[in-house]
């Protein structure tokens, strides 16, 4: 009855297993590669694991994703096959998530960047924006997360869209789903929320060709995956003025290399990852519980679908 | 029939005369003094009046402000006693102030400054903070602003507490009332927003007593008057880092004066009084609406009570 955890950081390995170890203290928690016995492994609590790291564990009975997503589990090319994947996710991360969505598309709703750049020549310069209800904003993805970042976004009085890969109900959110919705989904939308999971779907899905579809000058929050930006788009659109604005929360390399033109450039905020960051305390009790019920019973509610990928 | 208008930008005062020209066609609109009949002249339509500006209207049935505030009518030492003063509010106000609360409230929140900061130095900093359920915002004034702002911190998920003049009941927020309520209002918090009608009783409020009573490193959004604030008393709480970071969108003289030590300052984010400016072709709707309105019934829902001052 053992558990290991791989995170690149090895710091951040040292405190999941003690955070774990203190809330299940009848299974034993190693830093991957330093258990004693591989055939007792039952479960691999994993960040973005090293190719092939998984292998040689075959009594695998459920590998843990910290984080909502799975793509950097899927993303190992050697990874065990047939064992079931655990998301994490719940109330604290979808709160977290929603506090970033809503902070924000109001920065960019009420053009913070501007006044900001104002304040800087001491400059007193009344931008005066529409309200909300009249500034559309669409969610893609309505996930968990996405769902209710959707649901934040109409209550503070935004005319709220949404997108997904199927159809979806959500209270006061005008919903679209694939291909086919995708047109009527950005037409007119001024603020863009990325909340997709990173699939083969939507590698790439933040192109040239769908900020062109926006209405000219929106802004982008991409606060998924990195890899469903196509960077070079992004900085061709604000040059080109069709998007005026853009924050940036998920990278393809992380941390973003400090020599990365996003960082110093005038129409970008970077935010190093942190839209809906596991924190210890939170994040373990979920994890722990989520260990402790799959084990029992076989199965959990965040259970992912390789199939989709997500 | 005829209203005038006083505001001391020109520009702004023409502007309004066409809103209320087009929305009123019945009625004679004139910029203050212009008009070929004081006697004629029902309802002065005000913000900032110059000081005896309404002395010679023998007939004025009502003054309007435009704005949710009666403090810049007040001011006047001339004032014709006894004329109703209304007061500028209504859904679009509310919707734009939720909006500006929301948003400085979630920027000290999550720590944007210091992430801004952090990426002016290309830095990866994951700065961690917990999730809005455990931190705790007090609203300050619980009028029409107030008590949708704090509705919406509330709706965000923050513990949000409430303080006005007399008792009141919010949904979801802890309210508490007058000297005694006051303490424990303050008591543990950490986002302070002012949203109090400037009185006798609350100019000078934002002072050093006070920033003492919050939680140490708290935040402060003026959003109210800037006259509540002592200006002295935010900056040295800034210097002792018992006030950590501050908005202010209302100031002592506006425009902020460019030599201002506000503009500058590293923990203060200035605003140019834009956190629910009244629009054209909603404010000027709002307020022929009230006219008519008070002419016809000889009162509407947004009469001020002088002697409270609000």
């Amino acid at each position: 009855m053992s558990i290991v955890v791989s995170i690149p950081a090895r710091k951040t390995v040292d405190w999941w297993c003690e955070m774990l170890t203190e809330l299940m203290p009848d299974w034993d928690v190693y830093p991957m590669g330093e258990e004693p016995d591989p055939a007792g492994v039952e479960y691999a609590l994993v960040w973005r694991p090293a190719t092939g790291c998984m292998s040689g564990y075959n009594n695998l009975k459920a590998i843990v994703s910290i984080g909502a997503g799975i793509d950097h589990v899927l993303a190992d090319e050697e990874l065990p096959k047939g064992v079931p994947i655990i998301r994490t996710v719940g109330a604290d991360l979808t709160q977290r998530m929603r506090e970033y969505v809503a902070l924000h598309v109001l920065r960019h709703h009420r053009d913070m960047p501007a006044i900001q750049e104002s304040q800087r020549k001491s400059e007193w310069n009344q931008i005066v924006v529409p309200p909300a209800p009249q500034r559309r904003v669409g969610v893609m993805g309505l996930g968990n997360l996405g769902a209710a970042a959707a649901q934040t976004l109409a209550g503070l009085g935004f005319e709220t869209v949404g997108w997904s890969r199927s159809p979806k109900d959500i209270e006061g959110v005008q919903t679209y789903a694939g291909k086919e919705g995708l047109g009527n989904f950005l037409s007119g939308t001024e603020i863009l929320v990325n909340l997709l999971p990173l699939t083969q779907h939507t590698r790439g899905i933040l192109n040239a060709d769908m900020f062109n579809r926006l209405k000219r000058g929106a802004s982008l929050i991409n606060a998924a995956r990195g890899p469903h930006l196509v960077d070079s788009d992004l900085l061709g659109a604000l040059d080109s003025g069709q998007i005026s604005n853009a924050t940036l929360d998920v990278f393809h390399i992380e941390p973003l290399p400090s020599d990365h033109p996003f960082w110093l450039h005038p129409n970008i905020t970077v935010t190093p990852h942190i839209a809906s960051l596991i924190d210890a305390p939170t994040g373990s009790k979920i994890i722990a519980a989520n260990i402790i019920e799959f084990d029992k019973s076989g199965t959990v509610k965040d259970i992912a679908d390789a199939s989709r990928e997500y």
